[in-house]
């Protein structure tokens, strides 16, 4: 009998993406950094593979009372860091609705509070068939029933018949359930829903929730919003989340880590939508109490960088850093769209984000063969996810040739 | 109904030790610092108010390569760190048994996992009953049944047959329990068990552990560890978690936040002791799990930062930061031990750690009077708990006199 309890899930623990990086990172040690190709790992680096850790931001940190770093925040975060959250979050497209926001560590923490607190046991967790994998993993955890729907259809576009679908069988099951959403910039296929498909989308919730018996929730997880778009242009959805009926619950997972390049710091927030004061005021006990028995408050330093670089005096440092970050990585995936293109490999029209997807049921056995060319990439049931924000400008053409190759 | 699912325990979430703060810091605002004793939040201050920010260990982390702050940590933390874990926790006290570390969002995070992984819902998990609030917030949320014994019997020492009485109850109705033990320097009492009890607990634990369908885990919160005797004294007991059974587990859980000033930057880890492989084993994997399920992986900074202070060339002056921090808090206490004798006040003896402890039944009367003073405390069923570590040393004798006067 095991010392832990009787519980299978974490004997699968193991995160793939974590192992593939170790692979690579044991080729550069043996063959050197010129002779690997690392496209695994969600961290946008530069040309030489190292980390970009954004001056402004790291000034900024290195600026602080070290009062402000030494202290707890408090349990929700910090109010300052609260509105600061909602008001770079969506920007000019703010919708007019009750809106409270909670301090996460990271994206995930937002994710898990959210899967854990709108939904119980047994209730359907409706997801895309291309995911990262930790909302499965979550959903396993904490028994709730992970549902999925193909993403896209032959053309590549959101298969919204799918998602109907899906969605009208679990509110036959049940009268709770949750959708979580990874737009814009999708993980692991790039993908970002238009405007348009926003419409229809929310068109077929407002009209699920005519039926009052129904609790719906939307958990949309924007980590990749600022590699995405032209700054904008990608925030125009969340206008749409307003006039929502009282039985349809919005959160938006915000994350510091890519947008900030503070992977390590650990900071993100809960973003709450409704049109429901008492929704809202439920959303905030209930998720300030998720991280009161999991991991208390959240890194206070970073919580103090938000606020302070979104300061007039210092945007402009950031904003010039951040685009001279997203030039980067648009010119490595032009390259690599334009290189895939000669190859004739078909992939997933890239809308942004870090990551550019090939699908095929084969991304195991390629993942095998890549290896031998000292290749890593994220391989999946339903294709291969490179990571366009970690190999170097210069290794793109070899990456796509062994692809071509081995496809 | 909700869009929050049906579960209660969110609902009285609010946590009293932060009520109680921000209620000193609304009367700092009003009346000024001198004439406001806060004496209820578990953070070292100056004799100014100030939080104290030990300047080695934040000159560290002003020196850490950029890249090493922006990076994620690996799930279960740095080899390095998790080895330096185990080297400092238990200094020359190693027990010779199968031990590993796992990174967690401070103590709360190891203490969580530990609450998660030993036992399932339903089963006992055995308290003293002066207690960290969180550890019951904790077990309701997961359905564990929290269950209390008598800490302290009237010569205010640990009450063994007490804990006796409760461990056998709780074997009698379960198979699998936990068990969770705050000391040294338990907050809130204050009280540490002596070698001899620790030989006395784990005897008997050895003793049930006899019965091979039993599955006893021990969590031992150290929180107050460096704060708790000379530096080694206080360590001598993790020697005698070797020869275990192999169904007697322990998890130490590690926290930066006191002895490094770390509160903010959320970091701490979860040891796993045990004479089995297999077990420690399991435990690595279930406690990756819980930490890819709920927070991702932590603070790497702070990470960082624990392996570079203790090499040889910074311990010293980490060293020399601590003993002034550990002088100053004691000298707070010799005067508040002293003041309390000459009122003849009834206290729990001070051992160490961040606060003193007065048994009463009438602690919240006696917190709603004390108010009146612009004296805030943290009440609870089985007394006030005085955050020595908070309050000015100059403070102290009106604090004395106030609780003289009320009780």
């Amino acid at each position: 009998m095991s010392m832990m309890k009787n519980k299978a899930s974490w004997k699968k623990s193991s995160d793939l993406a974590f192992d593939m990086k170790r692979k690579a990172d044991e080729a550069i040690k043996v063959f050197g950094k010129d002779r690997v190709i690392n496209a695994v790992l969600g961290v946008l680096t530069d040309d030489n593979g190292k980390i970009i850790a954004l001056e402004s931001v790291y000034d900024c940190l290195d600026k602080l009372d070290r009062a402000d770093l030494a202290s707890y925040a408090p349990i929700e975060g910090d109010k300052a860091y609260q509105e600061k959250v909602i008001e770079i979050l969506f920007g000019p497209y703010k919708p007019k609705s009750y809106i409270k926001a909670i301090a996460t560590p990271g994206g995930t923490g937002a994710i898990r509070a959210g899967i854990t607190n709108f939904i119980g046991k047994g209730d359907p967790l409706i997801c895309h068939d291309t995911f990262w994998g930790v909302y499965k993993k979550m959903a396993d955890e904490f028994e709730r029933d992970f549902r999925t729907y193909q993403f896209l259809d032959e053309n590549y576009t959101f298969n919204f018949k799918a998602f109907k679908e899906e969605l009208e069988k679990a509110l036959g099951d049940s009268n709770r359930l949750a959708i979580i959403l990874n737009s814009p910039g999708n993980n692991p296929t790039g993908y970002s829903l238009s405007n348009e498909q926003w419409d229809k989308l929310l068109d077929l919730l407002r009209k699920k929730a005519e039926d009052k018996d129904k609790n719906l929730s939307l958990i949309v997880d924007v980590a990749y919003l600022e590699f995405a778009g032209d700054g904008n242009s990608q925030r125009e959805f969340f206008q749409k989340f307003e006039n929502l009926p009282p039985n349809l619950f919005i959160e938006v997972c915000f994350s510091m880590s890519k947008a900030y390049t503070a992977y390590g710091l650990r900071s993100g927030a809960a973003v709450g939508i409704s049109s429901d004061k008492k929704a809202i005021e439920d959303f905030y006990l209930a998720f300030a109490h998720t991280a009161r028995v999991n991991w208390s408050n959240t890194n206070h330093g970073a919580q103090k960088v938000l606020v302070e670089l979104n300061k007039k005096e210092n945007l402009g440092k950031y904003n010039k850093d951040l685009g001279m970050a997203k030039a980067l990585l648009k010119k490595r995936a032009d390259i690599f769209v334009s290189e895939m293109a000669k190859e004739k490999i078909p992939m997933v029209p890239y809308f942004g984000g870090f990551f550019a997807f090939i699908p095929t049921d084969k991304a195991f056995d390629i993942s095998n063969l890549l290896e031998k060319d000292q290749i890593f990439i994220l391989p999946s049931d339903k294709g291969i996810r490179i990571a366009l924000c970690s190999i170097a400008t210069s290794q793109i053409q070899r990456l796509v040739g062994s692809l071509g190759k081995y496809l």
